[in-house]
């Protein structure tokens, strides 16, 4: 089985600008997070934008979709901020790509820093894309949900079942 | 779906003795990777163990059997030394437990250092565990294998198929 | 000796806010980097304000110039923000403490994220208070300046004799 | 003023070897901990050798002492293993080196592991170097002592004064 990670910013992939202070976007983590969990699948990681998932608009959701829908990978793993993760999520659903696995999950924390979700996330995600049926699924908090039963609690920053 | 750890010690909960320079166990690391995972299934973490795995016996595995076997759950994660964990996955395979999905996972580098696999692999395994039918698995560098079909490279230090 | 350390906020102390995705204050980290150094010199840290240093006023500057010259040790180091600590060295100096050796650091990156310079920082600072003859100093980078002799440079983000 | 670090081993460059489970040696991790630091000093490092200190032996001292009486530098640090860091000091002191301060450090965490004093101490040792009058040093816990008013308290890992 091979599987495709397309990468599109979000918490996941933040990092520290020592000279503004600031959050910004280098270069994504999950080649590096590929290496260090000894993951041995078959993974082609393929950056197709590096935001904030609040700044994603239509056009930047199109972008995802068509490559979600155009790889040649029938399991999708996306990374992505978890703001408008959901949305995302129903935008996939809507283009009723036939026959592919694709599961969402991002982080709370940037990996860059010490107590990052993301390695335990990426592992979950890259998981769940491997079993689960055809679809679109949200893995966070060590959970999958439907794309259609699933939000995000903005005071807690936890997904939960609709 | 509620979750069963159990925790038999390996190189996942090794920590370092500064005084002697050797790696010993302490308490697991289990709860506080959940914590960092922000993991939200409802799973309980039990401490069978804490042993090198090149030191279990028969006598130990059967412990980890009976307590696969007694416990509530029937989704269980087994925290394990990579060295005999297919000996154990035997075992279990073995016991003929009905109904229960088992995932023995574990790590190639402590938790407790910075490098480790451990967080990718725990999240990895406890989502093999909620979606996978009944039976004995070993999840490792993000691929999961049926108790009879994996070994341990000792040569790489990966699993693979047989 | 006793060293007292003043804790003033600063990029050394700040820490990432899973929920709004900013920067913030909760408490000093100076405890905890005491303890991971295994410093066994005779301290007692006290946190005067936590601050960005870009946000501190000239009654800011007050009270930190009050807290130097009030506490009892003659040994003092301050954690502050990098932006402004030679401004707050310099109004150190303006107060003609008698007696004291005062040194000031702060970190480039938050010791919470896995790379900062902060531990490195606090190592040295500890150490230039011990035997720098009384004055006030900033201590970055490996280096320490009197404070009259030095100013960040802010394309660089690197501290520099004058 | 230019300064000579040499790397001798110890705790403070071990590694974990994921394949046999044993702490050993590859490359020093010195300039990765200058670069975190951000140190600008004008510093050289050079690996005499890579051996637990409990290792080390007379020739192996004779070839330190030589490194540090026979480099151009007036100001020269050296990691070394604390169990047997004390016994190379008085080797350092019985050379009479005349004009050198020479300062000893360690680590009682590798560094590769997250919880490692190494980065404080190497920013303690670096300070100290660079304005304690020509002598021998032992610079350990935030601390400095003369190298024959101090030893190892084998059971806390901690250096006192004697």
């Amino acid at each position: 089985m091979r599987i495709r990670i397309l990468v599109t910013g979000g918490t996941f992939d933040k990092e520290y600008d020592e000279l503004t202070g600031r959050l910004f976007f280098k270069d994504t983590h999950v080649p590096e997070m590929l290496r260090r969990g000894r993951c041995l699948l078959d993974v082609t990681a393929e950056t197709v934008m590096m935001v904030d998932s609040l700044d994603l608009d239509d056009e930047g959701r199109r972008q995802i979709v068509a490559r979600a829908a155009g790889c040649a990978e029938t399991a999708v793993v996306i990374s992505h901020g978890t703001d408008t993760m959901v949305q995302t999520a129903h935008a996939l659903a809507a283009a009723e790509i036939p026959g592919k696995t694709i599961v969402l999950t991002g982080a709370m924390v940037p990996y860059a820093f010490g107590s990052s979700d993301g390695l335990f996330n990426l592992g979950s995600a890259l998981s769940f894309v491997q079993v689960l049926p055809p679809g679109v699924y949200v893995a966070m908090n060590g959970q999958q949900f439907r794309w259609d039963r699933v939000r995000k609690n903005t005071a807690s920053g936890c997904f939960e079942a609709l």
